[in-house]
């Protein structure tokens, strides 16, 4: 009897996704135990990565960390000290300054697949460090700690990590895997050390996903926008805290957890914002750059009739009580940011798809994009209007 | 109302695998054209990258690419010309002589995560494409045509890739990704053009395949020895497709297509195996070094008393009667291979696992190894008795 010509079969793999919110989670939490806790190796081999950027604002933090693990060393020990690597979009230049480190640090630890790496940083550090993870013998567990406001909302949460190719169009986020994390811990209290920009950054993803999913959440973040400005800690723990969930449940419940279909709602308003951070050389922060993103889709929303008009303005005025709008641009032109739906469009593969809002928490999928509007749109933004 | 301290949810994911075997399939082949073609996006633009030893002993084979495109252009079209890379372990000696320039390709040709990378090569070159494929855009779709015995039938047949980190301790397969290929084609008539070596190398994974799951295979590959030994592609094509259907049933059916578990049956035979050819500087290849362990493990498993009596001389027997057992291991000790165990348990994760063969078809897996025997075993393995 012959085998035969083909022959084919299916598999099903089930991820769990996981947030906790705790403060003082390296000081008197339990959620850091419970992400960590493996029922068939204890204790837990763990590398830690901080964020320079955390040290150099909290330098107590790798002594917490050291101490949390002697106290807790029937779950999880130190597999080597904390090390220490470059935050912001740094870190993502390439696997110089972080992916190979990390893997190199795993290689030397001996850490294996259940062993665990604690990213401790914001978003773009825990982007290289769980893309190293998810490399290193193809996957060693990831729990991540973010924080920035950006990562506890946003980045933190996704099920994806990457890398830029520094220098190149087209290199933002272009070497990276889908890899869903062992766990979140969220710590608002390490929110107290970040400067203004970065404090609000996480608010202009809060707004997107209120835009796309969650008209409540939009009416939230306005009635508490003079708190929040002025950094009132239980209102953004609110605010992340909605915001983390809505992006949990668009992976989790949403049907396209790893993104192989063309719309990706939760890129509302990020096409302009991804060309407008490259091309500024990331001067440009990626709150501030999302915030002028969306005031671009929207407005060009409002010139297709495609979303109720009144919107842009609502948001825009929104978006500047609690400090966007202001930064600086350097010498990005709007042509340059116009080559930014081409880049979006390879990056996420097929037809371009960009998804626009028709009302607060309801939004649609469109090919094409009005570019003279956007042109229009993407100037005043330039300009500072 | 406030919003929830923990938040969690899980996500399924479905996975298809397939494998099509073909003779000529790139002059009257219709395999190709089934796997590459995609309801959402045609023509799929594809980069074709080539194996430079299958290059350099079929120099016909960048042509005939190229003219398949050239006749199925409405289902895919060549984004660039083929490339030709580094195939054999130079392929995997980190990142720069494949996943590197395969990255960037993709960037400059514009690919997308809906396009198409198309390796054709031996199992390192698609180890090594296949990690780049699933980084660049977070993983455009790849199809492989491997063209050795070892990759028709094993390597090409798994759902992971990866790339070595060189000069290092345990630095083999240490960054990689588990990612399913579109498709899999497997043309016999490529083989055809194999040296020796490179002919046999796959009928130790067969041995491997039928030892752990599958007698009847075993008492195939015995009947038909001679035939196999002096080259006969009707019986390796019969061999290659058993072998092959049994890895993919192995993958889709057997519960851990990902290996999070401990055990790993496919790796029969492997940790002494893969140390060899990296203590060697891969001039031991993987079959034959596969082919050792394979004797290795068979004579601890009779000593430990797991294994039926007989079954390492006769699998010796069969082994030698195919060509292998007559390498040279250059000047790799006894004491050298020994440490691939601890290697072995740290590249799979959490305690040592070896699976052991009771008796052709049926394995056992076991968490400590009878040091002793192994030491004589690899003694005798390695002085080519």
């Amino acid at each position: 009897m012959n085998p035969p010509d083909q022959f084919e079969g299916t598999f099903n793999v089930t991820f769990r996704h996981r947030v906790l919110f705790e403060r003082d989670a390296l000081r008197t939490g339990t959620a850091l135990a419970n992400v960590l806790s493996s029922a068939d190796e204890a204790p837990v081999a763990t590398l830690a990565v901080l964020d320079d950027g955390l040290v150099h604002a909290a330098p107590e933090v790798p002594g917490l960390v050291e101490d949390w693990f002697r106290r807790h060393q029937t779950i999880a020990t130190l597999a080597a000290g904390p090390i220490v690597l470059p935050g912001s979009e740094r870190a993502k230049q390439g696997t110089g300054p972080v992916v190979d480190p990390v893997v190199e640090a795993i290689r030397q630890a001996g850490l294996c697949r259940h062993s665990c790496v604690l990213g401790i940083g914001g978003g773009a550090l825990l982007d290289a460090v769980g893309l190293a993870a998810s490399l290193a013998h193809r996957g060693v567990r990831l729990i991540r700690m973010p924080t920035t406001t950006l990562a506890q909302g946003d980045a933190g949460i996704g099920v994806k990590n990457g890398v830029n190719i520094p220098g190149v169009t087209g290199g933002k986020n272009l070497m990276g895997t889908f890899a869903v994390p062992s766990g979140v811990v969220n710590d608002p209290t390490l929110l107290t050390t970040l400067d203004d920009t970065h404090w609000r950054g996480g608010l202009a993803e809060a707004i997107k996903v209120a835009l796309v999913k969650d008209h409540v959440l939009l009416d939230t973040v306005e009635a508490n926008a003079d708190a929040l400005a002025h950094r009132d800690l239980d209102c953004m723990e609110h605010v992340l805290k909605a915001t983390a969930e809505l992006h949990l449940r668009h992976i989790t419940d949403g049907g396209d957890p790893f993104e192989s279909e063309l719309a990706r709602p939760l890129d509302f308003g990020h096409w302009a914002a991804h060309e407008l951070e490259a091309r500024s050389d990331w001067a440009v922060p990626h709150g501030e750059a999302v915030a002028m993103g969306m005031i671009v889709d929207l407005q060009v929303g409002e010139a297709m009739g495609l979303t109720d008009a009144g919107t842009a303005d609502r948001v825009e005025s929104l978006l500047r009580q609690l400090g966007f709008l202001q930064a600086p641009c350097g010498n990005v032109t709007t042509s340059d940011l116009l080559a930014g739906l081409e880049h979006f469009r390879q990056h996420l593969g097929g037809r371009l798809t960009i998804c626009m809002i028709q009302s607060p928490g309801s939004s649609i999928d469109v090919h094409t994009v009005d570019m003279d509007t956007a042109a229009s749109a993407l100037d005043a933004v330039l300009a500072g209007r």
